[in-house]
């Protein structure tokens, strides 16, 4: 089997061999407080040895519920926000393609990641002529978006097949012991999964949240695990710069940072790939972005981003770099068909594959946004598979545990994802938070001048 | 009839109102270089007027012409790149929503927007039960993207019909005399509509080039253009930053990247609006990215991306500020159900509808991130429908042209975006860029060492 590789050729004019060479001892104290959980953070380290201590019967397990939910149902609809759901969906993508709604049987789709009526009433009008079943995932089963979701679909639910079979359609992941939705479920005797204590949301797609959504879209959760296996064992073995690319990727991007770099923007070339970087992006932003500090992961799509990013990064404000992930191994092959009148000028490609003019527009890119002043390095996969993704979201882990230690942070809490919660409970009159209702009314009300600008009627 | 309103009152105490006043000379320049074509780029703000200089007849041309593809199609593939794509799609996909393909009967998809196999041979599959036809949109006809895909999906649409059936089964948006899908639509009797010289792809979406597609998803065209007019009329007689939404939006931005803000988040509530933000990183992105300057453009979808980029906006580096877009008047309206247990204690919120809860989830995020150091401000738009967001691009349009004058850059080129067509060219074997061909590859073998991390088997 192949492994992911690290090519950072078009770092090497600003990142020296030297400053490689003296972060190494900073890098290698970051893995082993990762490793040894002796850094911040050390209560949410199980996602490190997941890999080896999945007991397979709890795999076989999802496998079975995911079975019997795909048996009965035309859609799934998993129900999770945050790190309880974009960890499925980036498997999910990244293994049926872009259109999948337009070819797979079973569709999972996705709810509670949002509050929009518009969005709700459009799933709830589509599944009026569908089997469905319903997974909730929520360690709390509280937290507003995914609670509201439940209650909604959980009630359509119940309209359509009773509440004794809708009881068998529903599948909740949560707390072991405690919370409401743990006492729902027992209530109602709902299937349930366990959401481990020591795995934080962005890190939990090696649990259940992310494995059983991923079994009901028909993918192979045992090769997945395979590869994450392979990363896990090999990752945490190495920990030289040079031979290991997860922290040699950590490395480059925090010198790029302690240089003054603001912006990493994390790049494919197959559509794909979209929301392994939507995942990315909460993995790096919720991990590092606290204490005023850490990179703006963005992301982009090429060459869609080309035509509308492309100029800003070959000529805007140098203060980005870029991360491009590219396949080695293509899903499929569309080559270029013979033209008689040849008025495009493209028959100069007759007969060459997609693929390979896919990767052209990867090499001159790297290289023109170099030569640009935005330096690049490029994570290697060999293949889209579930194996290699479970690769690369275990390299992605390891990554931002240490790059999150070099950064000086903990990576593994998000206290900034309680501001917003705490004002929209007090504005929607939550009982128990009577006293800050009056004060955020108050100090709504207090708020003056305000600046509205308007046109003339 | 309402129109959208800029509020930036948590801004206040970012944005003086002495600043605000002092840079009233310098916007009401841009704007008369604008309206009067007296600043760089003149010949490419023939979008300025557009909206009172449509023909009724071509308008009548468009409708007639997408009513006919309508009519014999379950799928219209729209091919196309960049300013090509992204405004017809933003426009479909928020007046459709995000569950359209699951309730559309006719589906308008994208094609050549990207050199993915995968993506490709996917359609095909698709296309195979379907009915189709194809727009395809270029100047040249010889842009990489939309010519590689259409000349796979002529092929496969020619296999299909025959010849003369699927020459009525395409419509070719293009130059008005010259390039290659020019000659091509001659040659083959193909329905031609013109994209005029003097409006570029980022502000081409009233021209055909948004209008064929926008109509061919049974969409009015006729309300889209009414929002672009009010908003024309309104926003170029007015040069106050007091009373011109759009010129105010554009002093603030300027003003907080003077102040050193790095990056300008646009925040939906709404994922219907998805592709509006992406259709607004190509506006301002390509605009403005030139010359080693300018707002990083980023875009997230709240509340889903508050448990994934939240924690960074909330406390992250203070490099940057959100600009929200509020929708007053939903489409829809989803009430929260009774639950006799309320284990999940959301019974004070039952009878409420989501969108009363998803408004007081933004308020609650502005106050909180204003609190953290993370300046926003708001546009309000009445409603999502054809006219406002007529309303909305346009004013996005004459903002970008402001704000790109203050920075004092040309708005209205995208030299950079060449830099990538140039190399890959030349790695493809182009005819007639040998010299080209035989540089890059002398220059990729040159490059040594290579910087490669691999781990061992």
């Amino acid at each position: 089997m192949e492994r992911i590789t690290l090519n950072y050729t078009y770092m090497s004019d600003v990142i020296s061999d030297e400053a490689f060479m003296q972060i190494q001892p900073e890098v290698e104290q970051a893995l082993r407080a990762t490793l040894e959980k002796t850094g911040a953070g050390r209560d949410f380290l199980g996602w490190v040895s997941l890999p080896h201590e999945i007991p397979e019967a709890l795999l076989q397990d999802i496998q079975q519920t995911a079975d019997a939910l795909r048996a009965k149902s035309d859609v799934i609809i998993s129900i999770g926000i945050g790190g309880s759901y974009l960890g499925a969906r980036a498997v999910i993508e990244a293994v049926q393609g872009p259109l999948a709604p337009y070819h797979e049987a079973t569709q999972v789709l996705y709810a509670g990641h949002n509050i929009s009526s518009w969005y709700m009433q459009d799933l709830l009008t589509f599944l009026e002529k569908k089997d469905f079943s319903l997974i909730v995932i929520s360690k709390s089963g509280t937290t507003t978006e995914p609670a509201l979701a439940f209650r909604i679909l959980r009630d359509a639910l119940e309209k359509c097949y009773g509440k004794e079979e809708a009881g068998k359609r529903i599948v909740a992941i949560t707390d072991k012991a405690k919370g409401a939705l743990k006492q729902l479920a027992n209530d109602e005797g709902y299937k349930t999964f366990i959401i481990p204590d020591d795995v934080g949301g962005r890190f939990s797609v090696l649990t259940p949240v992310g494995l059983l959504p991923i079994a009901c879209a028909g993918i192979s959760i045992q090769e997945f695990i395979k590869g994450f296996r392979a990363m896990a064992s090999a990752l945490t073995a190495e920990s030289s710069l040079k031979n290991n690319p997860a922290l040699a990727y950590a490395a480059i991007r925090t010198l790029l940072y302690r240089q003054g770099k603001q912006i990493e923007i994390l790049v494919n070339f197959e559509p794909a790939l979209h929301y392994v970087s939507e995942w990315w992006k909460q993995l790096f932003g919720e991990s590092e972005g606290k204490d005023g500090k850490a990179l703006f992961p963005a992301s982009v799509d090429f060459t869609t981003d080309l035509h509308s990013m492309g100029q800003l990064i070959q000529d805007g404000v140098r203060n980005l770099f870029e991360t491009f992930i590219i396949v080695n191994k293509n899903r499929h092959t569309v080559t270029v068909p013979h033209d008689e009148s040849n008025l495009d000028t493209l028959n100069y490609l007759e007969g060459k594959n997609l693929n390979e003019i896919n990767f052209s527009a990867y090499q001159g890119t790297a290289l023109a946004h170099k030569d640009g002043g935005a330096p690049s390095m490029t994570i290697e996969l060999p293949e889209l598979t579930p194996y290699y993704l479970g690769q690369l979201l275990y390299f992605f882990e390891i990554a931002v545990a240490v790059s999150g230690y070099l950064l000086k942070v903990n990576p593994f809490d998000q206290p900034g994802v309680e501001a917003y919660k705490k004002n929209m409970f007090a504005l929607l009159g939550k009982p128990g938070v009577e006293q800050a209702t009056h004060e955020i009314h108050t100090r709504l009300e207090r708020i003056q001048p305000k600046h509205i600008v308007t046109l003339e009627k």
